[in-house]
């Protein structure tokens, strides 16, 4: 998850390493599915890497998707559709910082989910780590993150 | 889409039937993901014929979900989902009638899908032919469904 | 709940009539709050008569909503509102037919609701018939309706 | 909007009275209806005072429901019903800080709703402030909130 129109660039080259890094565990890429952004690049790098994209999108149709979607579902809600991107994941990562992004971040926490900030802004980290104690974890690089994902997915069984 | 509990034999029977066809077409099957009924017979046959399968499930997890999902949206919103079933498929395909599936059928009808109704009994014919005019189809066998739903999906580019 | 922009002249007559009955038993009317057909006539009589009228929207604003309305939820989700609908009505009645309509007649049945069509056509009466059993009832007038709908809240307690 | 089970006592009082200053200004009280926290305690100063509450719930019935709502809309989607509390609401005021509290205020200003802290904690001041830009006010009184929203809501005209 993370910001689209007003992701940096730092957010979207970290995003299409670990869209890579994705694509290489033969996990599924769950995201908003728009073409721009964080979204863009995690599914780009997911997708270039053969891994298998799926995008839960706010619209009722493909306008505006990205074009690395294996798999779009249309929700029709809007930032409605936050609710069903956390509920379906497995485990969420963060990259950068939108107030899209924040409602997800804290559904994520509200619903129980792994939650990791692939690194986060301080404001945001003093944020989420007050609200989400133990499910709520920091990284700093793709690599890191993958690790670490590997370790909470292991211990969920 | 399909009854679950309340489907019949021959409701499984097709659906089971069409499911093989639908995976060995390399289509997505998206469905309601249920393990029961329609749901359950669509997704085994598509699954057994190597197709990928999708279910956007009613709950926040996969409890009671067909083992044979390849991928599981889970949306937590009951049948507030059917909307997001409809709005996701490129044609909607009915095996059987109950409450659920009605919806289903009558929200393709509003969304401007084009819909198939697969041996639907008279009262269902009558009332879908009446409010659905040129986007409601039928058909008699899952062989004869998939050679319509090519042509559908052909005359939509 | 009832058609839109399909609705016919005897539709919206009979929606503005059973809406002053409504306004005048002190009921609260939840439509879908549109300013068309059923939802601007049934909305028009209650609020003649004094009622309180809840609308549930499709959008994210009150465009296209009736002006008779005095209190609006916008779920942004079109016509997967329709549910919402349903799941907060302790009764559901319907006039005229259309594909919006027949889903929200479709999920009252499926949510286990009673549900009164007022002047139903032939086949939309086969086939809920047939699909709601004991919860599915018929009335021919919007003072029948009235009545019956007293009956049937006074079941529930 | 605020915690439900996790308010702090502190919390409550201010929602309690909060809530009576809406009632004494005849708006209408949108929130999410449960019987906890803050929820609780601003419906019962709302209803105590004589206004109108609305409850937007998020189960299929009025189970865990405050007892003071005058109105309530049963979603059925969980979480996934903030943003039509959001959606609905022509100015949003936040009271204490919990994970679902931190989407409600996330999704007003992904909405372009105005949003009104009321004496929040450094974190919550910190994190919002940077996202929200001209629309996130900050209040420390219930009297100074109902002033501010006053003003907001003359501005938006």
């Amino acid at each position: 998850m993370g910001p689209g129109k007003t992701a940096t660039s730092q957010d979207t080259r970290l995003a299409f390493e670990l869209g890579q890094r994705i694509g290489k565990e033969n996990w599924i890429l769950l995201s908003g599915g728009m073409n721009e952004g964080v979204m863009e690049a995690v599914n780009r790098g997911a997708h270039e890497a053969g891994g298998l994209t799926l995008g839960v999108l706010p619209g009722i149709d493909e306008k505006n998707a990205s074009p690395c979607l294996d798999i779009s579902v249309k929700t029709g809600m809007g930032s409605g559709r936050n609710n069903i991107n956390i509920l379906s994941s497995d485990l969420v990562i963060v990259i950068g910082m939108s107030a899209g992004t924040a409602s997800e971040a804290s559904l994520a926490v509200k619903n129980a989910k792994h939650l990791v900030f692939l690194s986060p802004e301080h404001e945001t980290k003093a944020f989420f780590e007050k609200m989400g104690l133990e499910r709520v974890h920091f990284s700093s690089t793709p690599a890191e993150t993958v690790v670490l994902a590997k370790k909470i997915l292991l211990s969920l069984g």
